[in-house]
């Protein structure tokens, strides 16, 4: 069967600090597909990127090699665990569409919860899950979910679900998903794009947190077989 | 000044071949901004693409560790020569928004030439380079741009400059760029899907090799500070 997975990621920092804590990174896998790497260092700043691109390097190259993703995510928590002495935590999740399985390989180190939709049904995966870093032996929660279209998966980091928390208006990211999809097929960038406009608002657009959001969506194959990679950076230099 | 960057790519395989033997991947830099890695492995298929993401694994590695991208590229040479003994060759662009330098650095190990805009100038950029991997101490060429609106960069593997040849209608991939940037302001993603549906176009929808194209564009900053990124992966699955 012929399809199409659209991936895509919105990221946002922390209010007034120039360098968000979180990492997400993509690579091709070797014997066919891609995975997602996102990461959440503890704090926030300079030290927290520090952590989190420790981190998804790590998983990134042992998926590259052709490790299994539970793997790559219990080698990155020992070896966090080892270069900091168990004091830093990290949150990371990987989302891998597996050409090999056919399947979608969600690996989860993360006490946020994550979203999946098949059309408009939304379930809410909320399996106790550690970060890594702080003990040895931290397994991840996978799921594994058959790569079929109208599937539709959103991961975050914490800043989603703490935004609005300050003022006492607190993101339900599963009533917005709910609303989202009941409207004419929002691609990923807009479901992306609104989770975290929505997160904004609530944080009066001073986020609280750095936040990250990635959504995947699998469609039936409509254009062309080519394949595309799109990257939107604004900044500022002096 | 704040500015946006854009960066789209667009890829194909050769026709009938499951694998293209290109590999494109994208990380972020240590000290700020992001960069793009193309490699070309010799031949097609499964082979090809094993040579160019050993390639590209190496080169994103080495920039992810802060290594400068002339020296990424040696030793990504070295590397390539010593394991396959000289007998493969690889062709290497990387292209960096480095924010530490406010600048674009172009780094080239491809005999195929890449264009440079500003505005609705187009430059193409042919200064001799060779692929990497097939004898020692092979040297990068390297163009380092200011970093400001409206310039545009076109990158790609020589299967976009060698579409058309076999019907003696060869792409000329500078009239194509003219004509595009005269009309209103393509997207990257415009500019590259256009340059890889012409190349489609001259090779009949069968191209005669794997085609990647990348684009980067600076454009004025005019939305939020969101950072983006988007995939698309056409599949087939039994």
């Amino acid at each position: 069967m012929l399809m199409e997975v659209q991936i895509a990621a919105a990221k946002i920092n922390k209010y007034a600090v120039s360098e968000s804590g979180d990492t997400l990174e993509a690579v091709e896998r070797p014997n066919g597909g891609v995975s997602v790497v996102l990461a959440d260092g503890q704090t926030s700043g300079r030290g927290a990127k520090a952590i989190s691109m420790l981190v998804v390097r790590k998983v990134i190259s042992l998926l590259a090699e052709g490790v299994r993703d539970g793997a790559a995510a219990r080698a990155a928590s020992d070896s966090l665990y080892t270069e900091k002495q168990g004091k830093v935590r990290c949150t990371l999740n990987i989302v891998s569409v597996d050409l090999q399985t056919g399947t979608v390989v969600l690996t989860r180190n993360n006490p946020s919860p994550f979203f999946v939709a098949h059309d408009e049904q939304v379930d809410c995966i909320s399996a106790p899950s550690s970060p890594i870093g702080i003990s040895l032996n931290v397994r991840p929660v996978i799921s594994e979910l058959q790569l079929e279209s109208g599937l539709m998966i959103a991961v975050f980091t914490d800043g989603l679900v703490h935004a609005g928390e300050r003022n006492g208006r607190p993101m339900d990211v599963c009533t917005s998903l709910k609303a989202m999809l009941e409207d004419q097929e929002p691609s990923p960038q807009e479901i992306a794009d609104a989770l975290l406009a929505e997160a904004m608002t609530l944080d009066e657009n001073r986020p609280v947190d750095d936040i990250s959001v990635m959504v995947l969506k699998v469609l039936p194959h409509r254009g062309d077989d080519v394949r595309r990679m799109a990257i939107r950076l604004p900044i500022g230099v002096e």
